[in-house]
């Protein structure tokens, strides 16, 4: 079926690589997806296709060879060998396996080549529908520098800082006319791994720490250039969620925090934040006017980093994928954002407005990845027992099942536990007993512990914590471990049946 | 903590036994609920519970002494041998139970003791909290005769009809005056089981059906006395979910409709009812009113027969308890029915008024029944495998779990499987899926396959069926069964294992 829709397209002149179509678009019919990932986000993206009786085309390499995602899809296409380079990342065995059966769309889902422009470009060039942002903004959005200098020709905050530097009195000059206070952070422009950078508290320190970083910078990369940011300390991670379509309608579904984070790993999101609510909507509507500027399409994040102290919000970057944490705000509106990218990528437009778009619950989601609780080494194995968490309230998607193994060769996340309430302390208690009440899991080590000790401090209860808490906090939370979830249940048992065999059955408490 | 809440009770007189309380009531506080039942609704209360951060006590019969609820609870009292009457209907052993237990409350779930109002009774005169609808209330509408006049006297309709019928006259009189068109049964006043039953299409069969039911009715209750009500055909069950506080709150969470049935047993329930907007407001309405006439409290529900020919509904009967398709109405209104019954029974205020009520999405259930699909005998066993089925907008109660033993001598419920969506068609595809997708189960014989052909029949999918539908179309539902759920995904393994062996893993599709 072609539909045609008449739209306007506004100039939009950047000097850059933003594209202008013509006022006339075609719809396509998507007939069969191929999932280009394994895992969580491979199933979650079979889920919906499902839901729409679109068939699916997993790929998968060969440890994979029996994988959920494998069983789940309608059609499975060995790409290669466990390394992703060779199977997972590789672009052209993907496009083939497209090719090869009968799928006509591809979605990158989360990791691998989700974020590659030249991938996105290269399905197009196929012939095939590509599930996600057009590659022109993949690219833009992927430049880091360029992404920070739209923001702040769209009038979107950004952390404040300075090129260039070679004086101290440049900097102060320059935290005067900027307003900008103490702490402030000196950075190799080359840099990364945390090497040229020194951290400054007060003006007596600006001297040495610029030679400082200036002699850092140069053993490490050779080149002393710096470049002097605004330090945001105690810093939370607010970001927004987008769907557009391929008319100019841009949508936020609301805002999500991500604050809790190990190395910037996010651990726990929840949505919306805790944020006061005309802050809220202010960063919502910020990061829908950025993308609307930016001609994005399909669903998307616009990331900031909040500083409480100044109650001021920063643009970080934007994410030109789906997000693992998107299902939170799945079941605080009621969407399916999947869904959303399969219209969009069919060239219809947006089934919702903003004013549709309800969002009066609150959510949290905690990562299950496969690793040790105490040191967060990978935890590879068999799933011997898995009995998955479920009841009211409680959301799953689980990335492999019960007899699998947990390969070494790729993310540890192999499950997402989320739980709604009508509040923030209602999905809490909610999370608590999908946590520490139904989950049953032997056989593979997991974060299970840690996120029960997390949600359980009071400091996270009462919504004061910044991406630090999990490093500054970890001997407490790791203090508060119990050995394994189902501990009480396991004690339980045993004991009855200790007592059985003593007693009879008399009862057990 | 005691709070007074003042309150105003209006005299409600049907000269039957409704109380008339004080003005004054002691708000009480639940510090551990004993649940009087198993399986099912025993766990789904725990998960309540366990938000609440409420403890739990579990009673068990010998056979369940490993049972998924029991594991599930934070104490467990054997209450005796596997018939019921010696256990979960034992109610002495159950209140000795909570008392051993130290819990102060008791919520009955659904079956067993929930609709016994000597129970009710015993459980208050014993010093603890009833977490149900007041004893008087559900003696009264325990009988069926006393509650249809109650409805009659509330301007509730009620399905028409005679009593002690001994002319054909006396019948086409009445139905002159009353307007009651054909068809007509003749029922035994004293009759159950079919018997002393005819049904009359036509004026010209009332003499000798009159004659036939009063002879059919003599021989099987040795009297002959009969009624005539009007014959509701191809009727829909429509049903009203109510929640009240002993403050006269009386909010209705909207209907449900349970017209897939077999022998009376529901087998699919949504929310809402297809019906018409106006429609279902005055049903609901005509519920609210129903229940605030006689008092009521804590959970119920108001259940109807619809005529589609005439657009009429009649009232059937209340049912004084939490019942087995609350959760749709959870679903699609975002409450915790169980958690407002804790409200009310520690004497709070319903936490909603009627307007706060926003229920625009649609659920459905499916009862998994340990049954064979195509006799519905039941199906005894050990579950060897079990994988729920999980991702968005799909909910599971799960009454027992892997490894368990489905015992011979309950209920053979023991999984609700519930999908919700932004209507019914994506609720349904939702459905679909998690039962031909996700679902593993191996050990047992389940309604899966049943339940699969249901919900993918034309008629169904459109909305036009009875309660007669299953009866009706059984060999078209059988014929339609495939033979196994997850067959598709057992045939893709099986059928890569055999190319892996012959081919290598070049893919397989």
């Amino acid at each position: 079926m072609y539909l045609t829709y008449a739209i306007l397209v506004r100039n939009l002149t950047f000097g850059i690589e933003i594209i202008e179509k013509d006022t006339l678009v075609m719809q396509r019919s998507i007939s069969k997806v191929l999932v280009a990932n394994r895992g969580v986000p491979a199933v979650r993206i079979m889920h919906t296709c499902r839901d729409r009786k679109i068939p699916t085309t997993a790929v998968y390499s060969t440890p994979d060879r029996l994988a959920y995602h494998v069983r789940m899809a309608d059609t499975a296409i060995h790409i290669g060998e466990a390394p992703p380079i060779e199977s997972y990342l590789n672009a052209d065995k993907i496009i083939e396996a497209a090719i090869q059966s009968n799928s006509n769309a591809i979605h990158p889902g989360w990791g691998f080549l989700a974020e590659n422009a030249d991938f996105a470009q290269k399905v197009i060039d196929a012939g095939l529908i590509w599930i996600g942002p057009k590659p022109e903004v993949i690219r833009l959005m992927g430049d880091k520098i360029r992404a920070k200098e739209i923001a702040k020709q769209s009038n979107v905050p950004t952390v404040p800082g300075i090129e260039n530097v070679t004086s101290a009195e440049q900097i102060i000059e320059w935290m005067q006319k900027e307003r900008v206070a103490f702490p402030i952070m000196i950075k190799a422009a080359a840099g990364g791994g945390g090497k040229g950078m020194v951290k400054i508290d007060s003006t007596d320190q600006i001297a040495a720490g610029l030679a400082q970083a200036r002699s850092e910078a140069k053993k490490s990369f050779k080149d002393d250039t710096v470049l002097v940011e605004k330090y945001i300390e105690h810093g939370r991670h607010i970001e927004v969620q987008i769907v557009a379509d391929e008319y100019q309608h841009v949508v936020h579904l609301y805002d999500r925090e991500c604050t809790l984070q190990r190395r910037n790993q996010k651990i726990i999101e929840e949505a919306p934040s805790t944020l006061e609510s005309d802050l809220r909507q202010e960063i919502c509507v910020t990061a829908a006017r950025l993308m609307r500027r930016i001609g994005y399409t399909s669903a998307g994040t616009v990331e900031f980093i909040f500083e409480p102290s100044t109650q001021s919000f920063y643009f970080l970057e934007v994410n030109t994928r789906l997000q693992v944490e998107h299902g939170i705000t799945e079941l605080i509106t009621g969407l399916d954002i999947v869904s959303i990218m399969l219209d969009v990528a069919e060239g219809k437009p947006l089934p919702i407005k903003q004013f549709d778009v309800v969002a009066n619950r609150s959510a949290l989601e905690v990562r299950l990845n496969a690793e040790d609780p105490k040191t967060f080494y990978p935890s590879f194995g068999t799933i011997t027992h898995l009995r998955a968490p479920l009841g009211p309230n409680v959301r799953v998607i689980q990335g492999a099942a019960e007899g699998e193994e947990i390969p070494p060769y790729y993310d540890s996340l192999f499950m997402l536990l989320m739980a709604s309430g009508t509040d923030r302390a209602d999905a809490l208690r909610v999370l608590d007993r999908a946590i520490s009440g139904d989950l049953r899991l032997e056989g593979i080590k997991t974060l299970a512990p840690l996120l029960l000790s997390l949600i359980r401090h009071p400091k996270f209860i009462a919504g004061d914590f910044s991406t630090k808490f999990i490093e500054e906090h970890m001997q407490e939370l790791v203090s508060g471990f119990r050995e394994r979830t189902g501990e009480d249940e396991m004690l339980r048992v045993a004991r009855y049946v200790a007592e059985i065999s003593a007693l009879g059955p008399q009862g057990w408490m």
